[in-house]
């Protein structure tokens, strides 16, 4: 049963559970902080395909296989796959998924798909719809940079803003269960667009609605930045960050002990010319998939929240003179006994 | 409660109720044989704004508002909008639904997208996570003719298997309820590639999932097409009408009677140009919100099968010789008292 908590919250009364995950990541995000973290590497950014874009399908089928074996679950046992990537018309996920006999519902949040994704997942499970469900997104710096800014050959000069897209994907499978890393809460986030325009700065874009999104659950909840072990951002970068702490600070929420930001963990900003720390939907994506879910299992960490942002920007609009409309999503993970 | 029948199909124990829907469309679509249907029409393509994409987020403010009246429900009372369209990223879902304040989850099945903000909508208040919620869906021939094919400046010659993209956007508002018009079952589709890779005949390409999901749910439900009043699909248009109607009577179901298709019942192809028929987000969707609940609510029909079909193509990966993996999602309305 799915109940309504506050104005804006759901609680899973019996908690849908993560029964596997498994992350696939490139070569730069070996390299980084986490790079030990990652069940599966591709040194090549084709990953033997052909094209970059039917590289990113092969990292999301790798993920999503990785999560299917630690689940014990197999491919006809999955009653729905929630997936999404930054592609234009989401090729990754309905490439990567056509491979599969799994009803398929494609899901576009730009870089907050996996939260998305989880809580549309676990509303079909604890709504009696599926029973087992599962969820990938991914992305990949070459086919976001050719779509997105520029051909890679043009070798444009990135500004300090800018955020790299992170190669990489991640998935879960999720089912109905009492113990384990159960999805408890979620909260789904409108839009919010300050007027930012800057297509290179993103965080600042973002950061807005990941504060509009934490806030509601803070209240709706009647808890606090304290009562939680970490509080996760997809990929606000440093500039988002720093956005993200003022705000909070506006409404009298310290978060800056308690968070971290999954676009600051992936790079070493000092070492990897990767200016304000990686993005995508693989950002995310693939530290839930490797360090957080892992550092749950292993009794690290037991109470957490994951709030994915996107920019749901796109070159046309912006050429159109639009703004930027961002949107976060987020999700209470908690261990269930 | 949601109940799951059969392999693929779920049951709406307590099946939401359609409050209020509403469908706007352009000049073309106003010269139709729907033409009277729609309670709004735009005779300037670009209704009144600077560029069709932001004309295209006009339209589906207007249906949605349209739906939101007739549903007797203010903006705050709606809980979740799935909303969808064509356009990359989904700009006109995210910049139409960027003026109001709710939570928004951006939904991705194209031409199937009407179909599955349904599914998601239904799952949402049927399992307790909404009480009310919404659904739009849109496309516009201009802006999609550019995306995906020509400029229209270019004046490319179109072929006979071709479709003209619908100019048209439809909304609906359901919640919890006992009388009207019911979403009563769902089947999620599969993605289903049988290897076309003509873009000009999406049709065939979609024909295929859409005999898969409406299978599946004859056999989930042990019915057949005679218990219904009318099967409609989203836009296959005569093409892959004529396919559907052969790859049905392979598993021994003739809906040759039964059977119509909103490309087909939204331009008159003697006297309008249209080659194959109507496509796009917005033509089943237009019409869905129009004709077919209209009908519903005048009682002319009761029990109806509404398969949205999706071709999740792209030009990048046409360009890199892919084929069209097509999507098809099923509902099932019916009339409660």
């Amino acid at each position: 049963m799915i109940k309504r908590t506050g104005s804006y919250t759901i609680k899973f009364c019996e908690p849908p559970v993560i029964l596997g995950y498994g992350a696939v990541a490139g070569k730069k995000e070996s390299e980084g902080p986490l790079g030990k973290c990652f069940r599966k590497i591709y040194y090549d950014s084709r990953a033997g395909q052909k094209t970059w874009e039917k590289a990113e399908a092969r990292f999301q089928q790798d993920a999503f296989m990785m999560a299917l074996e630690k689940s014990g679950k197999r491919t006809e046992d999955i009653d729905y796959m929630f997936a999404g990537d930054l592609l234009n018309q989401l090729i990754s996920s309905s490439y990567s998924m056509r491979s599969f006999d799994i009803p398929y519902l494609g899901q576009y949040g730009a870089c907050s798909t996996m939260a998305q994704g989880l809580i549309m997942s676990s509303m079909s499970i604890c709504g009696g719809a599926a029973k087992v469900a599962g969820v990938v997104t991914s992305s990949h710096f070459c086919t976001a940079e050719r779509q997105y800014r520029y051909p890679l050959e043009y070798g444009g000069i990135r500004t300090q803003t800018a955020q790299w897209t992170v190669t990489a994907s991640g998935s879960v499978v999720l089912a109905n269960g009492s113990k384990g890393i159960g999805v408890r809460h979620a909260t789904v986030g409108k839009i919010v667009d300050k007027g930012v325009t800057d297509i290179n700065n993103m965080g600042a874009a973002m950061a807005p609605a990941a504060f509009d999104t934490i806030v509601k659950f803070f209240k709706d909840t009647a808890t606090s930045p304290d009562d939680y072990d970490r509080i996760y951002t997809g990929d606000l970068g440093q500039v988002g960050t720093d956005v993200l702490h003022e705000l909070m600070m506006t409404e009298g929420y310290d978060i800056s002990n308690v968070h971290r930001d999954c676009g600051l963990m992936i790079f070493d900003r000092e070492k990897q010319d990767v200016h304000a720390g990686g993005s995508g939907c693989g950002c995310g994506a693939s530290v839930l998939c490797s360090k957080i879910l892992s550092d749950m299992e292993n009794g690290k960490l037991s109470n957490v929240l994951f709030i994915a942002t996107g920019a749901l920007m796109s070159p046309t609009a912006n050429q159109q003179g639009e703004s930027i409309p961002s949107v976060a999503h987020l999700v209470h993970l908690s261990i269930e006994n």
